[in-house]
Parts: structure tokens; sequence; C-alpha cells
């Protein structure tokens, strides 16, 4: 979706946390393509990964090293995914946390290795080798902005979020990136996001954090219902700012989680604001449900549908087929009379049938909007929940047909 | 997907069914969109609808017709599909049928209605009330053509099929006609498809005829993974043949599933093949697994996802996407190193990573082709399924975010 301005919002520095970005040449020449991120001793790192079987070799490698110590080093390049390449793969990940461990002396297992960009094939380890040094060159606390860029594969723009607030009257800062913006259907994970604070929080407790937030913010969007081989999110808690945060209840974990949240939920709007091809971001919920599945069930079936994603692209209010996907999302005992449909402040269907106060130009004047939201009563429940998405547009075609040319 | 050649191929008539087309003028003048079917007295008939719950005015008054007494007439109407149209729509099927049954001298509840085309606005009436007159003075046993373009919507190419074979040495004829193209994930049912033949089967073994036809036909293929609110398949025995079919089990019920069976298949191809912006058929195999449930999760999960769609469009062998479908579609406990991935004759995945004697040019060539089968080996069952979908392109997204403009 093009911003009015690609710029990002100041991304405040996160003590202890510093950021290395360069042009290692991984696919195009001259991109910044390469990140290093640095922590200080003490950190404490929580991570979600994604559920797909065919888990990418820098995956696995950083599951299983932030499974054995405190990670020192995050390495993560761009243009090629190390996925789907086998024990070679597995290789070149562990071959990179040792360049970079060798070159930073620190345990090869505090480096945890994430690539995102092309599947299947080698990743590449010369630009790697000659990457590395420069990028460790340039670490800084005022990195963020360079790094948000350099994770980047398909999207348009940098993604961040930024908060500095006052918890227990002491200072807190929250500052993340993630990157997009196609392969999007985040499940207990997400695309790459990196997110830091620097409150002192044991691991657990920031677990806890993360898997809060996740679950409000990467795990409602889905730009095509693809979930990557690659997608992980990074909790990074630094330790070095004044607040401490022992334990996973209470007012000031819920202060923390809020914090995080709200930039989480921040990067994963930004995600399908920026979804391939994407020109309208659509808040899909679903009310009045019986629980919580079903209320994703057909949140998902909507935000999935083909159809309807090309009638938002084409400002259409051809809400036929909305209703069209209502009625197939697999729900048992539906009573589609009691089914109404909503675009925005506007009434489209009631009792099975277009409402009897229901305007085309009134359907017209919401469907022009860049951000809208579909709200779908069920009339069985009380439950509700949401999903975030996108349409799909010719250039989501585009994106995609050329992505590897 | 373009047709070298738009003909149909001889649709030889059925003895007993007589079909008239007319331009009615339901969406655009000129175009032949009201199609009757006359059956004669001793035909049975038998049916199956879409299952998605916001079932279209037709399908509920066709239904309903169907399970009180023999049909004599069916009457289809593309450019509008009566469909979330409440309860003046169901009013409007049955004016529809009432029109018909008063100017043919039949019973309104031996009409079977049909209807395609856009969701959501009113069935204009007056195009019907000048239109079946005319419709049934074009009742001509010769009429199959012309109704297979009277039924479409979006298609670009009409859809039939046509056998004469012999059967314990008597002559069978198996006609049918089918339209597309959008909004096609049948399940039960299919978009419309008609189909006659000339022997003498009770309406309990045809249905049961039909129920294996769709099975291997109308329910394994999808374009964009909607369910239509108006799927409907018909299939037609006049009796007026010297073949008469008992029950439903033997050799002479075989050998009518399998020429029932064989048009059925047919017609879903061509209805993939002309997909919505298809310009490639592809055959989605899953062999080796635990069960048809799962083999069939697999197929749909690729079948319907757009990264995969747009790589076939744009002929690129980009076989992650397919491997990453794989993986998220939801197996429990699969093993990764035991799954294979082919695409034709050319193997590109083997344990886990790409098959050694791989190449690029390899997996080109196959792509390059405008009918592919992608087959995954998930190497730990004995069961197989398939289904057939298409690519997406440019044009899909064209197709419908123009299609009420």
């Amino acid at each position: 979706m093009a911003e009015d301005n690609d710029s990002l919002p100041t991304l405040h520095p996160v003590a202890g946390l510093r950021l290395g970005t360069t042009c290692a040449g991984f696919k195009v020449p001259g991109r910044r393509d390469l990140v290093v991120c640095a922590l200080a001793e003490g950190t404490e790192v929580a991570a979600v990964f994604t559920r797909n079987a065919f888990r990418a070799a820098p995956v696995q490698v950083a599951e299983a090293h932030l499974a054995r110590c405190a990670p020192r080093y995050l390495v993560i390049n761009t243009g090629n995914a190390n996925a789907g390449t086998g024990q070679s793969g597995l290789q070149a990940a562990h071959e990179t946390c040792e360049l970079l461990a060798a070159e930073a002396g620190c345990d090869a297992q505090a480096v945890l290795p994430f690539s995102t960009g092309v599947i299947g094939e080698p990743l590449p380890m010369a630009p790697m080798r000659e990457g590395l040094p420069r990028a460790l060159a340039n670490l800084d606390e005022a990195g963020w902005s360079d790094a948000a860029h350099g994770i980047l594969t398909t999207d348009t723009v940098p993604k961040g979020d930024s908060h500095r607030l006052l918890v227990d009257g002491k200072p807190l800062t929250v500052t993340g990136i993630a990157k997009g913006s196609g392969m999007i259907r985040p499940d207990m994970a997400t695309m790459l996001a990196f997110v830091a604070l620097d409150a002192r929080v044991p691991q657990a407790v920031l677990a806890a954090c993360l898997e809060r937030a996740v679950e409000g913010s990467f795990n409602r969007i889905t730009v095509d219902g693809d979930t990557s081989t690659n997608d992980a999110c990074v909790l990074m808690a630094t330790g070095q700012g004044e607040l401490s945060v022992e334990r996973a209840e209470g007012p000031t974990f819920e202060a923390l989680c809020a914090a995080v949240g709200e930039v989480c939920e921040s990067l994963a709007r930004a995600i399908v604001r920026d979804g391939e091809g994407a020109t309208k971001l659509i808040d899909v919920r679903v009310e009045g449900g019986r629980d919580r599945a079903e209320c994703l069930q057909v949140a998902y079936a909507i935000a999935h549908s083909p159809l309807v994603k090309t009638a938002f692209f084409a400002s259409d209010p051809n809400w036929g087929r909305i209703l069209a996907v209502v009625g197939r999302a697999g729900l048992e005992e539906l009573d589609i009379d009691a089914v109404e449909l909503w675009l925005d402040e506007v009434c489209i269907v009631r009792r099975g049938g277009r409402a009897e106060d229901y305007t085309e130009s009134a359907g017209q004047a919401v469907m022009s909007r860049n951000a809208i939201t579909v709200r779908v009563v069920l009339g069985r429940g009380e439950v509700s929940d949401h999903v975030w998405t996108c349409d799909l547009s010719y250039d989501y075609v585009r994106i995609n047909a050329e992505y590897r040319t």
C-alpha cells in the first residue's frame, strides 16, 4: 500500500542493544541485506517460530541455540531464506553462526541466525563472510532505522514502532521492527519481527509477555493465507533500564504486556497495510459467535477469499461475495436469517437479504476508503474476534509472478 | 484459458429432452441468457445442490419441487443469481415457475428453476415474462449447443461433452453442458451442470450414479476456493432409449456410471481450464498419504495458495512455495525428509531439499506447459487423491474487479 510517507517513526534506542547493517550482496548488489544485532550481557530473549513443518534451517538452528544459552548476537540476512535446502542448509546456518562468533569472540551457540527471501536456493556464504565484519563494525544503539531497511524483501516500506513510557514511575523503552509482506498468515509466530525493551525481565516472564503480544497482533493478520517457513518473532529485554518485572502477573506485568502489545500490533498492521500489492487495510470482525474458533473460522474465510479481496480492490460493494463466504465457512446450524453484514457504519444485510435502508451509494462510499471494517454479526452467541487483511490487486500477481526473475 | 478453438464437440441429442434458448436481456441485451429444458413424461431426475448455507432462492425452490414430483421443465437464467435476495427472491423464483407452468400447461411444482450471475440484486421479472414464451417456442432436441451458450456468465467458452456408446449391446447417449468459471470450489455439488441420457433409470439408481460421477469430477476441482450459493448439477434420464438400468450395482450400472462420469469429468476439467483468468490446467496429486482426507487437505491447500498459483502463471518453477504449503497444510507428524515433490516427470525435492539431479532448466521446461501435474509424495501411507485447479493471473483480478461495472 503506498504510504503518504514511508519514513519511520522515531525508533528510540534500547540501552544495551546495538545494530549494524550492511550491503552484503545476497541477491541485489548495493541493497542493505545483512543485519547484526549485539546484545549486552544479561539480556533475556524469548522467541516464537513458524509452525510450518518445513522449518527453514536458520529457524531450526535459532531455536536450538536459544534453548541452550542466552544469545549475544542475532544475524539476519535477506535475499535468501535458506529454506528447503536440506542438510547443506543446516550447515550454512551453523557456519553463519561460527563466522560471526569468530569475529565477535563469543560462542557460536550464542548466535541466533535468521534468513528471509527466496526459498530453495543455497545460501551463498561469500556475501556472509565478507559482510559480517562490516556489519559488526557498524554496531550502534542508533542502528534501528538501517536495520528496519536491512530486513525487507518485497516490502515497499520499512516497518518500525517505538514507545517511551513510565511504568511504576520508571521509564520503559520498547522498540521494534518487522518485515512482511507476502506468504503472510502467521500461526503462533510471524514474519520476522524483532522487539526490544530495556527493562529487566526474567526469560519465563518475557516469554509469557511475547505470547500475549503475538496472539493479539501477528496471529491476527493474513495477506494471502500462506505461512512462511521462516517466520520468527523475537522479544529481547536488555535489563539496562530502571524497570524490573519479576512475575508474569500483576499490574506491572500488564503494563509491560500493553506496551509490547502496542508495538506488535502497530507492526502487524503495518505488515498488512504493506501486504503485497495491497491498496486497502481491512479489519474483518465477526461478532455474535458461539466461540472464538468459529469467529476466526468465518473471519479467515472472508480474509482469504480471492473474490472478496478483488471486490475490495475494485472498491465494489459486492456484498453478495462476502455473504457467500459466510455461507461456506462451515458453521453448523447457521441461521442465515439472523446474520447481519456491515461495512463500517453501513448495514448491508439483515435477515438473509439486503437491508431495506441500504443504498448502493452508501456502500460505494465506504468501499472507497482505504481502511475498512467488515462486520459480520452471526447472532448466535456472545463471542467476537477479528483479523486484519488487505485486498488482492494486479500488483499482488505482478509481484509474485516476477519475484524470482 | 484461451482455447485454440471454442467450438463445442458434437452434442448428440437425447431423445425425450428438448432445449430452447433466447436473449431475454437479464443483464446484457442481445446475449443468450434464458434456457428452458422440456422433459418427456417418464423422465427421472436426480440433482445435487450447493452446501453453502446461503442457498439461493432458486436452489431452495428447485430442491423442494424435486422432492414433490417428477419435473417436466427446467428454466435457467444467467445474469442474475437471485441469491441473497431474501423473501422477495423466493417469490421471484416461485413466480418464474408459475409463469412457465402457465405457458406450458403443467403444474408449477413440475418446474425446477436455476439462476446464475450477480448475487444480491433482485431478479428482474420483465425479461423472464417476455423471454419464456420465446424460449418455449424454440424447444428442440438439437438445442444443446445454444443452451451451452445460454447458461454462461464469465466463462469464455461454452462447455459440453457427449458420448454414444453401447451398454449390454444397447445404444446409450449421454450429453451434458456446464458453466463455470469463478466462485468455484464445489462441495457435493457444482456450478450449473446439466447432464442427460436416454436410458430408463429409476430415480434412486440415477441419484446413486450422480453421486458417484460428481465425487470424481465436480467435487475435485477448484478455481478460487469459493463455493457458490447457486451450485447445482442435474442428471436426467429420459427413458426413451433401449437401455434400462434397474439396480444401483452390477456391470450395467458400472457402465452407466463410467459413461456419466466421463462426461462429468470432461465438463469439470473444462470449467477449470476456463477458470477466470486461467492460463494453465494444474492437476494436483497427493500420493502416499494415510487417508483420503489428508491427501485432499494437502491438495486443496496447494490449489488455493495464491503464491503457488501466481508462480504457475509466471511459469516460474518456484517449488519452495509448494513445499511451504505442504508444510502448513496441518498434517500431524509429517516427516519432511520423506516428502518428494514432482512437476510432471521432473523430481524437484527429495529428503527435505532439492533433488541432486534437479536443474532449473528442467523445472522451467515443465512450467512452460499449459497442463501440468504437481505430484506430492508424502511417504506415509498408501492412499492418493487429486484436485484440478488453475493458475492466478492478472486477468483473474481484472475479471473480478470489473465484474459489476
